[in-house]
């Protein structure tokens, strides 16, 4: 059995705005799988090596529920677009670049160091519509350490002249696909990318499929009025966005639906009672200008919440911004809501960031006994301060800024999987 | 005579939403005035020595109009708390701890080293109440390149138990202060904190030696709405805020006033008529949840508006990641305003952090000729791309995205301040 034992200020959320602090701990894992967090050694580890990590701040690593692989490569371009153009325009001449496997390699091998390098260990991940390139997507993450989800996506209408496929294509791709998938780490998801682009021939299909062979699902949902707009127009069938999704069995709690700006509470009714998730992606929601989630009111109804970069509708890929990000999000919202909806505090947002989707993954909130050990050690000895700082602020600190080299170890699933040079 | 010419893709903003691109060109400046950008090196230059820097972009640097250089030291702490718990909490205490000199000059070189670091060279800024440690940080900032304006703050009430100055001292002190101020590139800039902390008194005198010295002033106007009230309390004589500042002569065309949230039309027209400077600081408005300056309409007023950090209610230091949040943060306002406002661009973005306060500092807007030299030189080799990009693709991602070693030299009036390791 093999003992690992990270000691300092360990930082974790197990519950929504409540914070773990255990100054000069110690969290311990046997075969990658943690055991505790202690003040001081249990007995039984007194021989074991430590990894000690002194003064330093160790915190959980973040799970980033909804972000775009191959817009990786045009991050922080075309921001000045409404969503329809900038798709049009930006993202999907982007993603056909990827039918190329070789630039495929190349970019989502810097996509999945950069993931790493800002502690962000799970991902629930779109690639592009190839099979090939998507399987490089996952090959990539699960050497880097990266842990979690990757969809090849389906579209076979509105994709434009260069990137779409056909019903057929679509779905033997996607067979072909599931079949090659092998990897320990990186497991795949059926990913309609949303209803606009996908005919009820392949939606049925997809949701036939992840029936059978038990898959999560992901996708988005009514991200921007015009969008709300399209789909009724596609489903007059259907009452709301939601149903476009439930009626092809792609609707349930292994669901992550990114963005709900405009659920109604009908339609938050029923992501509740499907125990959908939900990935909230605040940068992408304002650089798009689609609208602004109510985080607090979703968070008070008790829906599942979680946090996404949206990478390139968001613009920052470390959740750290991200959770900042959120935050300042959540004060936007109540400035709209005329200072009648609560912000979320600092712990909130990390916990948003960290705890939220734990259970996603088969897990518990925080760095509670049973879950893989994910943990990410920071520095922060370069930041100035006028007095001696408590590990609460030198924690809400380092959400906000760190210090160019802040990470300096990150583990993923028990395993060490980065070093700060 | 000394001739500098920098050679890349070279951008400007010579005015709002307009950007000057010149693909391979030349910026040209003899004994650190600019001269000139051309496609083709004047005949006149040909045996001068040509900074190369081939492929990589040109910026202007930026102006941070709104700062408080003690705040760095709790930069991205106790942003959960509203503004005045958050004055008495964090911030009048930390800045209290700068009556050791000591710490001011480690903690002020640090800040120097940042700004110059992230491409700002030109500041309005302020500093804490006490004289040496202004001196200090003044020479810090000259040392490392930066030009601009600090104020000693006054405050001679509501500043708490350990950090007020009678308005015998606040007098003393500041021209004490004044009379010691002797550097090149950093001036002096009159600084009542906000007519909360200053007596009658004291702004009387204020306004006083700011006319008869000649010399520019800034302060915090109508950021949140129960300052407001308590500026209404304080000041019955008076119908609106800026009038607290007008009767006593703060209020004309070098003054800087940071936020104007909650300035209504008549307040608007007085700042509009006295020419007053406008420093809109985004992120501090989200953070403390002041409400959100109406940034489009002040623009189309015809209003001058320039950028801040405003560290530490804002929680980033590099104007780059300003601009982007000032351009995301309109985007919030453009919603909050039921979509009938526009958003800023990113090309508006960076005029408004770059040119819109060169008239302040006695410059044109952009790169031109008779203007100091102050530019960055920025890298994008490691960001990666699908196809080759356009130079406005190029200066567009840069404004939200720069890879860790992205600014790789900084040349501040004339002289190169920072090259990257």
């Amino acid at each position: 059995m093999k003992v690992t034992i990270l000691h300092g200020n360990i930082v974790s959320a197990p519950e929504l705005g409540k914070l773990d602090i255990t100054e000069n701990g110690y969290l311990v894992a046997e075969d990658g799988i943690i055991v505790g967090v202690y003040e001081t050694l249990p007995e039984k580890y007194a021989g074991c090596e430590v990894e000690d990590y002194g003064d330093k701040l160790v915190f959980q690593t973040f799970s980033d529920m909804h972000l775009h692989a191959p817009q990786y490569a045009m991050l922080g371009m075309g921001m000045d677009m409404p969503l329809i153009d900038w798709l049009n325009t930006y993202t999907f001449p982007t993603e056909a670049h990827f039918a190329d496997t070789e630039m495929a390699r190349k970019i989502y091998k810097q996509l999945a160091h950069e993931l790493i390098a800002n502690g962000t260990t799970r991902v629930v991940m779109f690639s592009s519509l190839h099979r090939e390139s998507t399987l490089i997507l996952m090959e990539e993450l699960e050497k880097a350490g990266v842990t979690g989800y990757v969809g090849k996506v389906n579209m076979d209408r509105n994709g434009g002249e260069n990137y779409q496929e056909t019903t057929e294509e679509s779905m033997e791709e996607t067979i072909k696909w599931l079949e090659q998938c092998n990897f320990e780490h990186i497991k795949p998801i059926i990913t309609p990318r949303f209803t606009p682009t996908c005919t009820n021939e392949l939606m049925a299909f997809l949701g036939k499929l992840a029936k059978e062979k038990n898959l999560p699902i992901q996708s988005h949902l009514s991200e921007n009025t015009g969008e709300l707009a399209w789909v009724a127009e596609l489903h007059p069938e259907c009452k709301q966005y939601w149903e476009t999704y439930d009626i092809y069995d792609l609707w349930n709690d292994k669901t992550v639906m990114a963005h709900c700006v405009w659920s109604d509470e009908r339609e938050r009714k029923a992501i509740k009672d499907a125990g959908v998730w939900i990935a909230h992606c605040g940068d992408s929601n304002l650089n798009l200008i689609s609208g602004y989630m109510p985080v607090r009111e979703m968070l008070n109804e008790g829906l599942r919440v979680t946090l996404g970069s949206d990478i390139a509708g968001g613009d920052r890929l470390s959740m750290f911004a991200v959770t900042a990000s959120t935050i300042r999000g959540s004060k936007a919202r109540r400035i709209m809501d005329n200072w009648q909806s609560e912000f979320l505090s600092v712990p909130e947002g990390y916990y948003l960031g960290t705890s939220a989707a734990a259970e996603f993954f088969g897990e518990k909130p925080g760095f509670a006994a049973g879950n893989p050990l994910h943990a990410i050690v920071l520095t922060d000895d370069k930041l100035p301060a006028v007095r001696e700082l408590t590990v609460q602020e030198r924690f809400e600190r380092c959400i906000y800024r760190r210090q160019p080299d802040a990470v300096q170890v990150v583990w993923s699933a028990g395993r060490k999987v980065y070093t700060a040079e």
